[in-house]
């Protein structure tokens, strides 16, 4: 078993890899006290995983929110606001977030708020959160039925990624953060779009090496444009119309994972990509195969487009009312701020609804 | 009429004195919707001088709170958010907070976590405001009953303080933001205290003067210690106590004005200052001599004080577990993280009831 892979850099150090809980022992000692923030699901299945790694900290209170995207709420980041005053929480104690990207999102934002800022570590649980939500500083919520329409850009002091936590990990949840897996290789990473090309993620064994190169590849980016006024845009590649998608069906009532929205808006995207920029026809239709191999395709209609447009324009990525994506030149290589016009979005949607090949 | 103070420095520039106002109308430039969050006294009094002075602005939303301290709660924070999203304010968009020291604390909070982050300017429309609230950076909100308990430390683009706006305030506010001006004096500017010893707030002729002392004092000190790691923690004087007293009659039904929780505050620490430091007796009755001529004293008992010291025990200055004061050496020299015990603390708000002299 290798070490883990630590990286210190400024204003944060990652630990990443086998036994990387152990490792984080020392980043506990300059503070006072320790509060953990986690779910009801991860504290049944991850806080004794945690503990036993770590078994001389002593832990001083812990949080525990309701689990979901859809309770990524005001609600509940008031409810810690209201525990971390009950807990008389202070600027010298740490509080840990220990959880998927719901939990760290919102757990982020109130530790970064409350008494104008107390430090925290994260600890991602699932793949999604070990790949991106936890490393980055993004924060927040979702508010008015949009997503992360509130929050912050705040670092934590660490995130420790430890692949342990994945043994409980429901199908859902691998799925989800492969889509995210898949979109660095897009993006940046044509060595890992390689590793994974044709795989099915039931099918992938070597989770630890992926997961390293994953976050590897998210940190070289949010150190480079921590406040994504450039490069880190290139992440946003899938995301303009799959968090319109998200919303739409958050907003519906029936919520679905982040990765399947972000993969059926790399399947938009990738179309759009080959319109604006020619990406070559045989990348787009390997891009939309692999796809389609792991995640099963939303049977919206085109009554529902101008819906789902109009969730759109509240996204924080439009600048003078057009909307700005980010689309791919060729696998490996993302360019950013790319207006695209209405008329040809819906077609990239409609284009997912027909599933059609590229022409 | 001299022309208004400029100064640029990172990340904030400021214009301040008369004809301020006309001046900044560069700083609308580069944004696309000018955005105004305001209360419905300023709306009534300020908002039309404000238009005045910028003819050629538009201003493409007004978002009204109400105004007072008991209202700077989550409840209008989420009105903003919600009138934010209304009105699709994006981040090319700019804020313009225009306001006293609650407009200007939770439209900067606003206005810093919408999309996490739109940017804004502060236009301060009260004594209190001009001299502290708006600079520096401090934003927030009171949140179960404590002062400021959720916020965070982001800094607006521009601060612009034009002494017009004085021109329709209260009495009240007038002596509210004089109990800072005195605090400037008392910790850092004897100069500044020569000028106004043996003043009442009433009697000031040259509060331009004033304002623009004041004002560079605060922002020498924010621009060497944004976050309050070090020398800023003096602004803190007159505050431990102070806050405790604000927060006790905000709890009680009976809010009192920020400026008289400081004076009240700034006697009980002078005290302290005198048994600490051995401050001499003649600096400490002068002090207590000229906030007494300014300021009426609170008539709380004996009884209360355990209720009081209760609420300093969630001061974001509490750090492991003591309470750490800014007290002064001198008149025009302050010191930061003096540890005090409780019984000592206790003592401090005896004598302030006894209206008794330094012993």
């Amino acid at each position: 078993m290798n070490n883990p892979l630590l990286i210190e850099t400024e204003p944060v150090s990652y630990i990443i890899g086998n036994d990387a809980i152990e490792k984080s022992a020392t980043k506990f000692k300059e503070f006072n006290r320790i509060i953990v923030i986690t779910d009801e699901n991860v504290e049944k299945h991850c806080l004794p995983v945690f503990k036993q790694k770590l078994p001389s900290l002593i832990i001083d209170g812990v949080i525990t929110i309701i689990s979901g995207e859809e309770n990524k709420s005001i609600h509940q980041l008031i409810y810690i606001w209201n525990e971390l005053t009950r807990l008389n929480v202070g600027r010298d104690d740490l509080i840990v977030n220990l959880g998927g990207g719901v939990v760290t999102d919102i757990a982020g934002m109130a530790a970064a708020t409350f008494k104008r800022g107390v430090q925290f570590i994260n600890f991602p649980t699932t793949l999604l959160g070990m790949v991106d939500a936890a490393i980055g500083g993004k924060t927040g919520i979702d508010f008015a039925r949009f997503k992360n329409q509130v929050g912050l850009f705040i670092n934590p002091t660490c995130v420790i990624i430890d692949p342990i936590f994945l043994k409980t990990l429901e199908k859902l949840h691998w799925q989800s953060g492969f889509a995210e897996v898949i979109k660095y290789g897009l993006i940046m990473d044509r060595e890992l779009w390689q590793k994974l090309e044709g795989k099915n993620y039931n099918d992938v064994d070597d989770w630890d090496t992926l997961i390293i190169k994953a976050a590897k590849d998210k940190i070289d980016i949010v150190r480079f444009d921590a406040l994504e006024k450039g490069i880190r845009k290139n992440l946003n590649f899938g995301h303009t119309i799959g968090h319109a998608l998200e919303s739409y069906y958050l907003k519906s009532g029936h919520p679905v994972t982040h990765g399947m929205a972000i993969a059926a808006g790399m399947i938009c995207e990738s179309w759009l990509s080959s319109k604006i920029f020619g990406m070559e026809c045989i990348h787009m239709d390997c891009i939309v195969k692999m796809i389609d191999s792991n995640f099963e395709r939303f049977n919206f209609t085109k009554d529902e487009i101008p819906r789902i447009m109009q969730l759109m324009e509240q996204d924080k990525k439009v600048r003078n009312n057009k909307q700005n994506f980010s689309l791919l030149r060729k696998i490996g290589k993302a360019v950013h701020e790319v207006e695209v016009e209405t008329d040809i979005i819906i077609k990239s949607l409609e284009f997912y609804i027909d599933r059609k090949k590229c022409d």
